[in-house]
């Protein structure tokens, strides 16, 4: 008597949830169990720093679909709640506890899909465990966090410090200011978002300091202190600064621990290491989003850069490939885009700095440019910067401007994709029209100056 | 005695003041004396429909550079209000007038660069003559329809008839409609914007009819008709409409009438045929911006695409190659973007039916999809349409949505530049995060359909 064939998910967020769905489309007759730890599925945790801010209400509007609809209309069982503490993918069959009556169960699959994201770094220092002390990464973090500032504001009681200067520090500081908090960085590197060069992070200094945030840069964080077991204070390396609230978000880590410990080879930033069709290094066994690694496209090298648009696509290949697909997934180009206050910023390939890392030699062209046609109201100053090698070739690119007009960074995506040189990048028949860009694109003079740097004339 | 060596430029707008600037630039020893008929010198001309509907308060802020800059900074001799009346290359003089006093001269050249540009094309139609009937193109044209109709609206005479549905058709019936007049459009093709296929068009006419103005399509105007000199309505081929101004924009004819008559050759909308050095047929004469044709880089044929970010480049081009470069224009792709109300409209590549007239097979995917995070304050719907080979090479793009959504557009050109297929298009690391994008990207799932629909599945 033959069952019907059956795949396991690990995790229901972004790669999880978009793995058994594409599965599910391709093949009706699989059966297909998700589990997931927390008790959201389907959601967009790239959304919690704007629920938090207050620009999102609800976090049921974060909610793409719920654990019914998956149910019923996809045929999919979500299981909320339940933690697998245990894979055994030569053996098909995985151990769960469910996390409200603590029963523990084993679960037989066919093929498994790992999509268990990633948490935030807890750094070694003490303290972490205060009242008043927050991380981001779950819904029910996000609600926590909106909760707790708003309660501070209500009591006078504004001071908060964001350690760390990624992407999710500068958003969270922005939406604690937006609640009316009084917001300080402390971040141990001498400049926020690492994936900008120097140059360009400066921009993002100054946007944090004319919106209030107080940034302490190249001073790490050594403890939290605390006051009746509440958050008081936190002390870096050079003072102590006052703080009713203390957000960590020193970055991310997969959650690999399960893979490895079945065995999994592990990749870049000791992620689950797949290949361009998502198999991990056991043939019955998947891996998608968080705690995925990839490719980078332009260094060739191995890369763990978790983002919820790489979750949701790699997860549509390892779901399409567990149901007898073969989809790939062709790597990454690291491209970042995020808005601080009023300033917006993208990115995308190699800095500077990362590619001398990869070994690849490179200079950079920064130019600032009017974003519209000069008399067109708000029209503002944009500047690119394009990383190029000493032949030309385009091998990465940064933006920082008007919030509306660092989506061009979409054009430098195409050009990086297509191995395009800065002559090729000036020849785009970009588009023109005064309220969206001035007569020569602030990337076609970026490319132009990029191109008399290289052969060392002036413009 | 050896004199310098004279480049002559014909017209002072963008690719004129480009052209004489390149070649100033290049060669110090230069004697360069550029003639323009009209009043002003490096303006925007693209800026005229937010000049009259008020968002650009003076025609001063469209100017870039004055005469007098260019002849204190940039020893570029400008003399506006001056008319060159004919060309003489073998002999290497032209006749100019001055328009002032009436006299005629001639001036000798070594190199000559006709940046004549273009004219509003006059419809074969009575009553072009009354007072009322206004046309677009200089900056005198924009006062005066500026301040006809702040005068009309100050008598309560509101009646305003826009003569055809191009982009400048469409920019000033926004920018009539700022100023207090109630439009309507007369375009007698059955949609606005020819360069859009008829489904994006489409949406264009809805946010039209949602801002009040009228639109009667696929009518042809037959007559303006005036009363004591004065235009007071509007025949089309189908009704009368009351008119207290007319404005006729059916588009623009090169002014390429010069060169034909000293025996230069014309190409595509008979302007001036120029090679991508922008040499015209005669080897003293270059050609550049909106009185010369150009290449489109997909259907390889020659084309009449005046557009200002062009004029600019093309005049660059001239004036290096006129100083002894060898610089390349390398063709367009008809990229084009505009803002019609709160409804951004963008373009490049082939439209369905313009790939059917290049006699290349096409088929066409369009898509709806979220411009942001469904939960971001904001979020609209954005169109995207995908025109492609039965190979799936990239043909043509176009998008409509959002005004801060459809810059996406330089991503789609530089695809096309590329020679991409869809399938290329759907591997691109595009920027994700909510206030820019949704995790899918438009663009993505415009490519993911292409994908299907090329190869007959669901997706």
């Amino acid at each position: 008597m033959s069952r019907r064939k059956r795949l396991v998910v690990v995790g229901g967020v972004a790669a999880g949830m978009s793995a058994a769905s594409r599965a599910r489309r391709l093949d009706p007759d699989l059966e297909i169990e998700v589990f997931e730890r927390s008790g959201f599925v389907s959601y967009g945790s790239c959304g919690l720093p704007y629920f938090v801010g207050g620009l999102v209400r609800e976090p049921g509007e974060l909610v793409v679909y719920t654990p019914e609809f998956f149910r019923q209309k996809r045929d999919i069982a979500v299981h909320v709640q339940h933690e697998v503490t245990a894979i055994h993918p030569d053996e098909h069959y995985l151990e769960v506890r469910d996390l409200v009556t603590g029963r523990q169960r084993q679960v037989e699959f066919d093929t498994l899909i790992l999509a268990t994201g990633a948490r935030p770094v807890e750094p070694p220092i003490p303290g972490l465990d205060l009242k008043g002390v927050h991380f981001l990464r779950l819904v029910e973090d996000g609600i926590a966090i909106r909760e707790h500032a708003r309660a501070l504001v209500a009591q006078g009681r504004r001071k908060a410090v964001v350690i760390g200067g990624g992407y999710v520090g500068l958003e969270m500081a922005e939406a604690l200011v937006a609640v009316g908090m009084e917001v300080a960085i402390v971040e141990r590197l001498p400049q926020v978002m690492p994936n900008l060069d120097r140059e360009m992070a400066e921009l993002v200094h100054d946007e944090l300091r004319r919106h209030g945030v107080a940034l302490y840069l190249g001073e790490g964080a050594r403890a939290v202190l605390g006051d009746g077991g509440r958050v008081r204070a936190l002390d870096t390396d050079a003072r102590t600064l006052p703080a009713d609230l203390v957000l960590v978000a020193v970055g991310v880590r997969p959650n690999s621990e399960l893979a490895e410990a079945a065995g999994i080879e592990l990749g870049a930033g000791r992620a689950i290491k797949v290949d361009e069709f998502m198999r991990t290094s056991h043939p019955a066994v998947y891996a998608a989003g968080d705690c995925a690694d990839t490719v980078h496209r332009v260094s060739g090298r191995r890369a763990y850069i978790p983002l919820g648009t790489t979750a949701n696509k790699q997860g549509r290949v390892a779901g399409e490939n567990a149901a007898g697909g073969h989809a790939r997934f062709p790597g990454v180009l690291g491209t970042a885009i995020v808005k601080v206050f009023d300033l917006g910023v993208a990115r995308t390939g190699l800095t500077t700095r990362e590619a001398a890392l990869a070994g690849l030699e490179a200079a950079a062209t920064t130019i600032r440019h009017g974003s519209r046609a000069h008399y067109y109201p708000g029209a503002g100053k944009l500047h690119v910067r394009l990383v190029h090698g000493p032949d030309g070739r385009l091998l990465g690119a940064q933006m920082a401007g008007p919030v509306d007009a660092v989506l061009r960074i979409d054009a430098l995506v195409a050009a990086l994709h297509a191995g395009m040189t800065v002559d090729q990048l000036y020849e785009l028949d970009l588009a023109y029209a005064p309220p969206f860009a001035p007569v020569w694109d602030p990337v076609l003079v970026a490319a132009r100056q990029a191109m008399n740097a290289i052969r060392g004339v002036a413009d």
